[in-house]
């Protein structure tokens, strides 16, 4: 095993079935992924951006000289963005509810997940982030969509803009309208926009690489979350056409008979696509997706949710996104033996990772960078069209519809694309040109990776011990054959 | 001029008074603080601190790895201090409603002030930190308490512990109190105990100076705010008589008669002291002064606020604490004129800086290290005494009394104090003997110092041009000739 981890798939006795190794390959990265938290004591830290030349220094980063600052700012609030990091720090706000593939987790229980965005924020969009898990529990214990609503609008002072994230439905509607209507700072729902941004993106490739139009196609949406609902109005934006479309949730296919929808206000955004889509009467899912062209799937933790027999059922050419956390719906191995053409899913481990990574940072680079009040679905689609653009560049293949994480070169044409269309879209409150957001931000992203990739030179951050690696390996390993997970 | 500021007294024109210099070093500092402060965008950032060795740690320090993480948290939550960064991590909290010498500087305006606290936090303790400046208005624009109260305990599942800083009266009191009592976790309310601990430290100090034992000095106290009431409430659990004592807001003497402060539940802690002095009249603070041994002022900026004739009329080897940001209630060089005969303030420019910034940074170090569920008034005073002894160990005369933020190797024995006392006082939750955390916050301090040079040596933060440090000069200089300030 080399620390890299480059050959994953070797790593596993060749005893194991294909089945074994996908389970004993998340078990691993699971195992692992905890023993290195702990042994980092987590994985984000507050650094100095600026230098201490002296001891006279800390009279003015520190009192009695930065009265100067304190007083700019209570003369300009705005100066605060200038004078202060909050120009590019980012507060990446959950209430843990509704934590990856795991729920409710307790409110520290997305501390892991946060901390993870920070640390991509960082080194691929150049953004400081602040990892705010919050207590949103009434005192019944239930989450309360207005703690979470108050606590943004309080903590907006310190921030440049807010990244939401893992909140549980119906509340993360309710919050995210809200909070995009009230602040002055853009509030991006990551699991919503985010996801709806790169999943777009994706599709526009894959459906150039099927040969097919988006207006044309045939499109069955399973699961009707935050990020599919999203999802579906950005397609519909970007041309798509709702009346080829049906979307499940757990009760069926939504349409004008779905009363339960209808007369339940917290479920609006879920009752408009049933409008949209005019679907007049319940079908199940494997009719609907008999001759359909896509499948865009977010729904729960797999394997063994989508069955292989609906996908054998779609039209040639088929696309499936299996994208739910932390297992897809169905393994990409499947999907493609049942006869899809293209699949996706939200695991970097796979081929086609579609997944949120690839849009927010740039996004939330160029928002700072625009200075923008807001990001409109227009930015997130203008931003989808650049990671579209940029894997097209590239080369599309079915196993590469989309760039991955380490073409970092992405991330500042993204910031570039999102503060040109805030600047259309009348949003933005900075001054930049959009050649010159892009190269602040290639330089930002650049400064960020040779900063961390300085630290592991130099031995500020230390290698952890290969035994973390193997121990996990084992671990993992004996799970899988005692058949205790699947 | 050097970039190190070494020789800051000198770089003002000869033809200047000493009064003209105080002033124009002031403005000196204000202005290219503020200058610095645009120049690299605020002073602190956020970094992974650990490592990325390929591709797939991506999917180790998010998703599919990290749901190992979020499901260890949400099966104990007490397990986020070991997992995430929690265990170390401060929010610096303040409503910006009393920004050091500045007053309501709006929501945003704490910011300068609150990165800075960040700043020291983790070059002097090994803490990472990080600024929320709240908006804590009402619909009607005033301060609500209740508001920072929720902020705060909707805040606390990412954090370690609370640095409340800046917060107006009578607000910071309600807020200190509710908040240390529905916690899990430390709630430090820097301007009150903070001060309070250096100050007693430097009390301590000063009196073996000047041969007078604590339980037999005459103590005058001007200015009756959250600083100067927890300083008295420290000195007394210290050893010191209430009834050697006498207190002073804008309306005169504290004591039994003023019905104001007794008819107003907001100023319980004045109400306390008028009852523990047994102050029966007003009297003026002239004559309180005739005969006192201390004097200790937090009260308004300076100069001129303080005057020498009060000093003059003390007992002989007096001892003059004039603390007030961001200039002191008289400058040093003033009050020894008038017969001082040891003079502390709250400015690293003068000796003896009396300022919390020798206190905080182990004193959160050591809770957050013992894992203590509070700080209370006992682990302050070992944290004075730790400092007091510290500077005597070092020498001590009336110019130095307390020592100087350089001497690093104070603050992990601040923090072994404060944690040895935490485990006396039964609220450590930690397993770490006294000596393991002074060695590991040894080892922390000291790598927070190595990392930030190495990265001014290697040119990540770069020295600012000379230029911004000369225009300030001169920006100072014109103004004092122009007498614009004071």
């Amino acid at each position: 095993m080399d620390i890299e981890l480059k050959n994953i798939d070797e790593l596993f006795p060749q005893d194991l079935t294909p089945d074994q190794v996908n389970s004993a390959k998340t078990l691993f990265l699971k195992e692992l992924s905890l023993s290195l938290h702990r042994h980092y004591g987590g994985k984000m830290m507050t650094l100095p951006k600026a230098g201490l030349y002296g001891n006279n220094w800390f009279n003015l980063w520190y009192t009695p000289g930065v009265s100067g600052v304190s007083t700019a700012i209570r003369d300009d609030q705005q100066a605060s963005f200038d004078l202060s990091n909050r120009g590019n720090l980012v507060a990446v706000v959950s209430d843990s509810t509704r934590v990856l593939g795991d729920g409710d987790c307790g409110p520290a229980g997305g501390l892991g997940v946060m901390e993870g965005k920070a640390f991509l924020m960082k080194y691929l969009g150049g953004v400081d982030a602040v990892a705010l898990c919050m207590d949103s529990r009434d005192k019944n214990g239930r989450p309360d969509a207005q703690k979470i609503i108050d606590f943004v609008k309080m903590a907006q002072p310190s921030f440049g803009a807010v990244n939401l994230e893992d909140i549980s439905q119906p509340n993360c509607y309710q919050v995210l309208d809200t909070l995009r209507q009230e602040c002055g700072i853009p509030v991006w729902h990551d699991d919503a926009q985010g996801t709806g941004c790169v999943t777009l993106a994706g599709l526009i490739n894959a459906l150039k690489l099927a040969g097919k139009e988006l207006s044309d196609v045939k499109m069955v949406f399973y699961g009707a979350g935050a990020a599919n609902t999203t999802i579906f109005r950005l397609v519909m934006a970007a041309g798509g056409k709702p009346e080829n479309c049906v979307m499940f949730d757990v009760d069926g296919a939504l349409g004008l008979h779905r009363r339960d929808i209808k007369d339940d206000p917290r479920y609006y955004r879920q009752w408009e696509i049933c409008q949209q889509t005019k679907v007049a009467n319940d079908i199940k899912v494997e009719k609907a997706l008999k001759g359909a062209d896509v499948l865009i799937s977010l729904s729960r933790s797999g394997p063994g949710v989508i069955q292989p027999e609906w996908i054998a059922g779609m039209a040639p050419r088929s696309i499936v996104f299996a994208c739910a956390n932390p297992v897809p719906e169905i393994y990409p191995s499947e999907a493609l033996k049942a006869g899809a053409f293209i699949v996706a899913t939200g695991r970097g481990d796979f081929p086609n990772q579609v997944n949120n990574s690839l849009g927010f940072p740039g996004i939330l680079k160029g928002a700072l960078l625009a200075r923008a009040s807001k990001i409109t679905d227009n930015m997130a689609i203008a931003a989808a069209r650049a990671i579209a653009d940029f894997a097209q560049e590239a080369g599309l293949t079915p196993e590469r519809i989309v760039s991955s994480m380490e073409e970092w070169e992405l991330f500042p044409k993204v910031a570039a694309a999102v503060a040109g269309q805030a600047v259309r879209d009348g949003v933005a409150r900075g001054s930049m040109t959009k050649e010159e957001v892009y190269l602040k931000a290639r330089q930002d992203i650049s400064e960020a990776r040779t900063v961390i990739h300085g630290l592991m030179d130099h031995g500020f951050i230390k290698k952890p011990p290969m035994e973390l690696l193997e121990k996990a390996l084992e671990k993992a390993v004996a799970q899988v054959r005692a058949g205790v997970a699947k």
